[in-house]
């Protein structure tokens, strides 16, 4: 296990380590207060697809604790705040509609808090385990001590349990095959040395932080083996939107021969996508390029190109590790 | 011409723009003291290979200015000063002793000053013209109004002209063969979000900047027809060092069948190196990873793999332009 805490219950409150003040300082916020995780959620506290989820049951949750009357309205009043919270997080309203079936199906309980908060328990539980499979379906990518890189952040602090492609890393180095990991820094939003840095020195496995456009010269001095990154969307063919530089690395591993793998839970295929040209993808303000921590670093006025996610098209992916298979191409998730 | 001033001289004193406030403040220094202009050197308020190499130039004839005895003293002292500012700049030392071979032939005159200020504007000046040579030859490379991608700062901010690359990219601007300019960031020391991104915005060239793994993207819609870089040291079959992140444009531009293109005086290139494999890569400290403009972004004890520069081989190089020729493969500059 880590040995730091990312979501947690504990004492009838919801235990989050607050991700923005990561890794400088390791703050916990320890709450029953549906409107201190709401904010939680919106300062960006808690992050990553499944963690929102996550945090949301438990909320949910707790915002029925002690509640024995008005049930419906409070419970609707708290599914909205929730839902204002990421309004484009697909992964959050999963979570709240999952609660509002078990919310439906037992109102009239006395207990209400306790079911739902052993369904929000479930959830969680259910997340842990998935990382888990995908840790163990990604063994099979090694075939020696490897030197791996990653992009970006997958690990606790994404997930409820150990994380997608960092579940990945993180199995392999227990059963020795990973021998060092390379950590992107992650421009714009520095999510590799900040949190995916975070993870590998709390679990003790050996890293370097490098820039982004380091990792060609990595992989022409021989000192990557593979490499492994997360996945927000998956089409049906295969194709894969990640955070933008995961287009960059396919590109690369193919110039250099080295295997490139995604690593996703099968609820981020999206079955109604054919292909990668029918995700849209989000364009980012200038603010995330022309400030950095909220320092000035170039004028405000620039103009950017700036887009959140790029797509890497499925003949660049050596194999998708998802819960429950390593699949290998031709994908064809239908 | 540029609507800036980067190197001049004005009333018998030496004019240079602050680099390190730029593009936030544009601010000047006006100085006749070596010492000043040697911590000028020192703080990086003046960078650029040429630029430091005509800044030194000019430094030494000032030290002279007004001293009509023990003038080897003086010159020995203000080469000695200058020479520690940077002692591994080429250029530095390249312009030193240029001006130490017109001291020695011309030192019991009475206006050394005055000759040595020639000398000094006449390192300059060849530079211009050598910038605008660049320019010239680089007209070549463009089959039609193009969009332009570029790394890190070539630019008036890194010579004593027009720059490099960006003498390339202005004098096809001005001849109706750029369209648009994509500027990367160039991590970990921003030069292209601070300093390319002034240089465009001076020149009135529309533009964006871009972090440095969204080249690829770019590359992939279709919205760049050609990049082009500086070099730090060209080897003898043309293999190129230059910025890190720059053998990744290299590869990134043949994986979507783009031109890559490099600029650079032939100067750069070292007769006496052979391949790229004999160029020696420097590495760089944590902080510039973990800290931005002296904000602490991830912990100071984690590891970083920070080389420089990257070298690009010859295979990859569509084009080298001097301010000789546009060179094409196979390159052999012997």
């Amino acid at each position: 296990m880590s040995s730091f805490l990312s979501i947690d219950f504990q004492d009838d409150q919801l235990v989050l380590i607050d991700q923005t003040k990561l890794p400088l300082v390791e703050e916990y916020i320890k709450t029953d207060e549906l409107e201190r995780i709401s904010v939680a959620i919106e300062r960006l506290e808690v992050r990553g697809a499944p963690a929102i989820g996550i945090t949301a049951a438990y909320a949910i949750a707790l915002a029925l604790k002690g509640v024995s009357c008005n049930v419906d309205e409070v419970f609707n009043s708290a599914y909205k705040r929730l839902a204002s919270t990421r309004p484009t997080a697909v992964n959050l309203f999963w979570a709240l509609d999952e609660m509002r079936s078990v919310f439906e199906a037992n109102k009239n309980k006395p207990d209400i808090y306790g079911i739902l908060l052993e369904a929000a328990k479930q959830i969680h539980q259910d997340d842990i385990e998935m990382c888990n499979a995908m840790g163990k379906n990604g063994l099979g990518i090694f075939e020696k001590k490897s030197n791996v890189l990653t992009h970006c952040n997958t690990g606790r602090l994404a997930t409820g349990g150990e994380g997608t492609a960092f579940s990945v890393i993180k199995t392999g180095y227990e059963n020795g095959l990973v021998k060092f990991v390379y950590s992107d820094e992650t421009r714009p939003l520095l999510q590799g040395s900040r949190l995916t840095a975070f993870e590998l020195a709390k679990n003790g496995i050996p890293f370097a932080m490098n820039t982004d456009s380091t990792a060609a010269v990595l992989m022409k001095e021989d000192k990557v083996d593979l490499v492994i990154t997360g996945a927000d969307r998956i089409a049906v063919n295969g194709d894969s939107a990640n955070k933008i530089g995961t287009y960059n690395l396919a590109v690369l591993c193919k110039h250099h021969n080295i295997p490139f793998y995604i690593t996703a839970p099968t609820t981020t295929i999206d079955l109604k996508i054919e292909t990668g040209n029918k995700i849209k993808i989000e364009e980012r303000g200038r603010e995330e390029i022309n400030q950095i921590k909220n320092v000035q670093v170039t004028r405000p006025e620039y103009d950017v190109y700036s887009p959140a996610f790029d797509v890497t098209p499925n003949e660049l992916i050596s194999g998708i590790i998802t819960e429950k298979a390593l699949h290998r191409p031709p994908y064809n998730f239908k």
